[in-house]
């Protein structure tokens, strides 16, 4: 066995998901993760803990959906088992990321809505999410299967207390500024950010962060103005988008264009009225990843990005009692931080050149 | 997909498990059964049944016992799982027989022992077990992996209705019976059957039948005279057994000979005093199964064969309150019902020559 995917393994049990002797731990191995599930079972036995291993198959889950009247009756097993697990891994990492593409839609979102209830009782467990690097994986990305492997490693396997420290000084930063103001090829936009807390998303349930990779700090602006273009393609509901160019007054897109994709921007922005507003900041820190590959999860954490997206803000950037924007659609969009760019907080560099200033001993 | 796997899914869901609307059903897919448990899958999602789906693989499982210091803590997430679930099926068929032949005994026994209470409540449930044909199988069968696939369906898609009519027929002449006689190449053997009731194991829940394929009509000997050969191979305890040869008196083994494996043969008895002793007699009715493939499961169901187990009576074939032959192995021998041979029940032979009087006419 490769032996990064033991070191992927005890990353995810010791650091992300901080399991304890004694747990009960439900395990979700994609079609395409048995090496990986083989890596998990190992370090779970070894720290004593439980494990439960489910089949997260796509094929599975299509046959049953298509054969089902869309009637779902609770799934009371399923919650209760969930009720009582102390942590959830979900191993993904399929052999088709379209094997599921003929499910229909109003089956696929009763199915959601009737183990919305089972969904809860996951997510109140320490959960992390987390990618075997599979062919099917790799095709996605434009990549061989060696190369997507490298690249998975490089963004799982870091030394995450020192960025976890690293991005803790980005988020005192933050949490103490008020205004942050973007300056790249394309980009001037100035965001407030007073009052709102940042979020040091440093993959491990112990900092809320329950993806394997992250690397991000991230917070919900209060207001937003100025232009931003979002130069690193990503798929919104299907579509490519390149060179997305958002106008921003009081917070709101007043004007947009895209160099492809220009039509599912449009819709993006027609979903609701928060679809138009931001609903998160972030600012990504991890070096590992080096290049786009289309998977929003690895791309928004490259480090020298920036990436802002529409929609819904997260719970933990707000104020006590505070709503921030809600909207049914959270779409990360992405800039690059490359040569000549600048990320202000109250009129003070953090970052040039997609450099923090710490980088270069400042 | 094979259209044989779809009546094999069909016919696990219907007949065995009878699963009915809205049942939460626990579907253990083993490493070389994905196909059976997207067929599965269809017919539960059909029926209107919810599913999870657990991955029964050998290789996770090894991992994990062999990292395990063997103080397993108790698994109340498991446990309340299949406390709630309706019914379980277990879809076996692995890539490797041997997959878990280096995990220390005594952590695996260590395991089973702390599971005991998730493994009560699954047996507590509607459940069934099942084989889907894998190369893995195939090999170990001898046998390649389209015929052994021939082999496997042929077992399982009976009409299992007709059979079950057939065998309530043999039942109901045993459950009236008081004595057993069989006759056949090397075998003179009469078994006291008095107050003993048979189960018909037609691979249905409602007939407390819980392997697809089943097809055998089996009870529990009071006490056994006489001398009988077992000429289809059987392995015990990973030794080849070849005709092997018992003398019982009053109901005990007091001489025994074997062409091969006569030393495991003398392990085996020697286990305890139940050993010595028969704790089933068991008639094959299933006219798919037509070979011997070293995978007892199937063996014993063969029609035109009869076995006896050595070792612990199942309490279904006994009186209220009445206590069968205990011991710790139960390990059935085989022999065949050929040329000459008879099975008579009080003197009334209700079997010649491998078949019985009403597949004669009589």
């Amino acid at each position: 066995m490769d032996d990064r995917i033991r070191a992927h393994a005890e990353t995810l049990v010791d650091w992300s998901a901080r399991v304890a002797p004694g747990d009960d731990v439900v395990v979700r191995v994609a079609e395409g993760a048995h090496d990986l599930a083989v890596a998990v079972a190992a370090v779970l036995g070894d720290r004593g803990a439980n494990l439960l291993a489910t089949y997260g198959s796509d094929e599975v889950t299509r046959a049953y959906l298509r054969a089902h009247d869309g009637d779902f009756a609770p799934a009371e097993a399923e919650r209760a088992l969930y009720e009582r697990a102390d942590v959830y891994l979900s191993l993904r990492g399929g052999r088709n990321t379209a094997a599921t593409a003929d499910v229909p839609g109003d089956v696929r979102n009763a199915h959601a809505r009737a183990h919305e209830d089972v969904r809860e009782a996951r997510m109140a467990t320490d959960w992390v999410s987390t990618v075997h690097p599979t062919r099917s994986l790799a095709q996605a990305a434009g990549m061989s299967y060696e190369a997507y492997r490298d690249f998975v490693y490089d963004a799982v396997l870091r030394d995450w207390e020192r960025l976890a420290e690293e991005m803790a000084r980005l988020k005192g930063i933050l949490d103490g500024g008020r205004e942050v103001r973007i300056v790249a090829d394309g980009t001037d936009v100035t965001l407030s950010i007073d009052g709102r807390t940042a979020v040091n998303s440093a993959a491990s349930v112990v900092y809320d962060s329950h993806n394997l990779p992250s690397g991000e700090v991230f917070t919900a602006p209060v207001t937003v103005d100025g232009e931003v273009t979002f130069d690193v393609p990503v798929t919104v509901q299907g579509t490519r988008l390149r060179d997305a160019h958002l106008v921003f007054e009081d917070g709101e897109v007043v004007d947009f264009s895209a160099r492809a994709g220009e039509a599912a921007l449009a819709d993006l922005l027609d979903t609701d009225d928060g679809a138009k507003r931001l609903g998160e900041l972030g600012i990504g820190m991890n070096r590992g990843i080096t290049r786009p590959t289309d998977n929003v999860l690895f791309d928004e954490k490259m480090a020298g990005t920036v990436h802002l997206a529409l929609g819904r803000a997260y719970d933990a950037c707000l104020p006590d009692g505070e709503t921030g924007n809600s909207s049914a659609v959270h779409v990360d969009l992405i800039t690059r931080m490359g040569e000549g760019s600048r990320l202000l907080v109250d009129g003070d560099p953090i970052q040039r050149d997609g450099r923090f200033r710490w980088e270069d001993g400042g």
